[in-house]
């Protein structure tokens, strides 16, 4: 508390807001996947855009840096502070819903809402907010919008970007960006809240949005498919996406190896198939109609797809049951000791060669490593872990496991990071191989908004 | 032709990339609603990326400002070059769609292409680039993404930002920005790509782009139905989300006015009704069912609403026989004589006060005045026009009720441009309407991108 800026700070907020307990500041240093242990001044949690406008203009002065956190549920060390003397800036205290317009399809929240209540609101209203994601309990919106979360239905509804028509922030200088049009079209310039989503915080601190909704789903159809290559499974992509595309919500895939994991470290989950095959897809449709009219297309597609091999939910509890198995391998895998994680984008027709010959590079490599792959195959998504490794931690594995897949997804016209973004981890990896111009723009954006790099230093760049 | 850049660029490119003929520079000096006519120093053409980047390198040495321009079908001035100093620079000759990927959903092409020919080279391979617009004929790809073009089917597939996922393009310091990234996520820091789109080629000159894709639809229904007042419009609206939201196509209106214009102008188009209604509203439903059950769907719809005055297309003929009634207003409206048009972007809830409202207030103001409401109004963006008017054109009357509009937009927490830009203009609507930290940010953009000014000099600022 010897800091003048917390004393000047101490003076401002109400107790409530400024946490200096070390047994409170404790959970939000520690990264969700526990590999970095933060240091910070302290937490101030403002309750309103102009309280938070103020924190900043005082930390500006004082010259300490900001790291703004939500649910710290980041996978790549985003929002976690390594500095002693930078300031944690929460969102725990910006948790209204602002405004629903049901007709206009439209809900503004502040950035401290979880996703699960702002989900939760909109349904009361007979709306639908779509971003769905393993941690929806616990990431805020302020969160969601600086990573641009993905999760489960982007296959339908998009990524964060595509769910927000206007946002509300603090500017690094102090400056109030007041930008909460609730308006599905507006060209008036340069789309300011675009440099906001997925800036991992580094750009100011996001107190409000303005989303988009959508009409509630009346009917819903969930079926796994067991198929024995991975060129199958881009067939049947192709096969669903031309027979219900717009209703198809998710489109989702698991190797045998995550079915293993899963069925060892969660016996009581049902296991659709007598032994897990190569591969297991997940198709969730879902929309305007009945499960009936749905499921009986699902049906259908299966059937003309050959699908001999499929499990058809028969009613809402078989469905969660389904989709059960896919939403617990993150579990089952650190239940299982520790991996190396990758996050990878893939063009989808790459998705076949690239699986093929990452196994073979990798078993060369550490005939040992275990690739566990699944994930977001209908958006080209891999989640490609490396499990039962020795010392799966150790740095010099893990460089030579990221170096190894990094040089083939790009190889691939690839991407190191689909959703989880560069945060702390993958900084070096994102100098070595995204475009240099693209780099020195982004540090240009960032030396335009943020001079003095007063915003999550560390992160990014 | 002795100006030394002028020189200096016919001894680098190939004759037919560069025009410098009074005659075929004519056109492209005269704005798409004939209001601005130009003046430039010529046309470069160029035919890559690389040829792009020299000739800008060649007229920032010489210090002579760009104008990009597409098939030049801006409504805002945007594309006109204004200064006999200046280069204009087009896309004629990046015409090439260098690749498409039927599994991945996603089509790159180059600047040039025109929309058209972009759906055709979709559909050869089964599958759907969804914006279309009165233009597609004429607009071109560069156009689409500088304007961030809307059209007819942004209630289901988005406006241009929402179907472009990566760019090339050239920066105004002769850099290229190598991003045509053909994933559907990739969250790498800053998205900079969305700094391109919308910026009327104020900040580089897009040379192609990668766009997403869709199925290829498999049927389609088209209805028109008559209402009586603009609160019977929402509501069907929102029935109309309710019962077939994700095969919602299009959900358009047209006041009386509208089609008292268009059966006045074009006597030959089948009216759907004895007298035109208050409201004529269009709904179009498209997607991977059948015409027939579309159609059923829309019928089952249009019961339950108490449309009894609605009339179901039965077959393709009819369908397209009601879409040319909405799009012939624009036509109508030329034939009938000068006119001031408005492209606002209100809250959808909005919409039926603001009409009331503006229609009063424009009646106390000039009793004469016609308003002709039509648009796109499932995605809260009317086309809100003035004919009828004495001098409609001139100065004086066009600023009155500019005023008058864009105050009452604003108080309903709309805004002056949906779909059309700022260009040239509508700047001084936009310094009064826009928050001023929000204009000065963009300055801010621009500065850093192109500090001398290079790139259309008059658009947006």
């Amino acid at each position: 508390m010897n800091h003048p800026l917390l004393v000047e700070l101490a003076s401002l907020l109400p107790p409530a807001n400024l946490i200096l307990n070390a047994d409170r500041l404790a959970p939000r240093l520690l990264d969700a996947r526990k590999r970095l242990r933060g240091q910070t001044l302290g937490m101030a949690l403002p309750s309103s855009v102009e309280e938070a406008a103020m924190i900043i203009t005082r930390c500006r002065a004082h010259g300490v840096s900001i790291v703004p956190q939500g649910g710290n549920t980041s996978l790549v060390g985003g929002a976690t502070p390594m500095s002693e003397t930078s300031l944690l800036l929460g969102c725990d205290r910006l948790k209204r819903i602002r405004q629903i317009d049901p007709c206009g399809y439209t809900l503004t929240a502040e950035a401290g809402c979880v996703l699960d209540d702002i989900r939760d609101a909109a349904q009361t209203e007979a709306r639908l907010f779509p971003l769905w994601l393993g941690s929806s309990g616990s990431a805020c919106l302020g969160g969601l919008i600086g990573t641009n979360a993905g999760g489960l239905q982007v296959q339908r509804y998009g990524n964060t970007r595509e769910l927000v028509l206007g946002i509300e922030a603090v500017l690094p200088d102090g400056q109030i960006f007041r930008g909460l049009h609730p308006l599905r079209k507006r060209n008036a310039g340069y789309d300011l809240k675009q440099l906001f989503i997925g800036a991992e915080g580094t750009l100011g601190f996001v107190t409000a949005a303005t989303l988009r909704l959508f009409p509630q789903e009346r009917g819903q159809a969930v079926a796994m498919v067991a198929l024995d290559h991975a060129e199958q499974v881009l067939a049947l992509f192709d096969q669903t996406k031309a027979a219900v595309g717009e209703v198809l919500t998710a489109f989702e895939m698991m190797d045998s190896e995550a079915m293993i994991l899963m069925a060892r470290h969660f016996p009581t989950l049902q296991q659709p198939f007598a032994a897990p095959p190569p591969y297991s897809v997940l198709i969730a449709l879902s929309g305007s109609e009945s499960d009936g009219v749905l499921a009986e297309r699902l049906m259908e597609l299966l059937l003309a797809s050959g699908g001999e091999n499929a499990v058809l939910a028969q009613d809402g509890s078989q469905a969660k049951a389904l989709w059960a198995l896919r939403e617990h391998i993150p579990a089952a895998q650190t239940r299982q000791g520790p991996s190396i994680k990758h996050d990878l984008a893939l063009p989808i027709s790459a998705i076949p060669a690239f699986i093929a010959e990452a196994a073979s590079l990798l078993k060369q490599w550490l005939p040992q490593v275990r690739p566990v792959v699944f994930g977001h195959v209908g958006d080209g998504n891999l989640h490609y872990n490396l499990g039962l490794l020795p010392e799966a931690e150790t740095g010099q594995i893990e460089a030579e496991a990221n170096g190894l897949l990094f040089d083939l997804v790009a190889h691939y016209g690839g991407d190191i990071s689909a959703e989880h973004g560069i945060g702390r981890l993958r900084i070096a990896a994102a100098d070595a191989h995204h475009d240099p111009v693209e780099r020195a723009l982004m540090r240009q954006v960032k030396a335009m908004l943020d001079p003095t790099g007063l915003f999550n230093p560390g992160v990014l760049f």
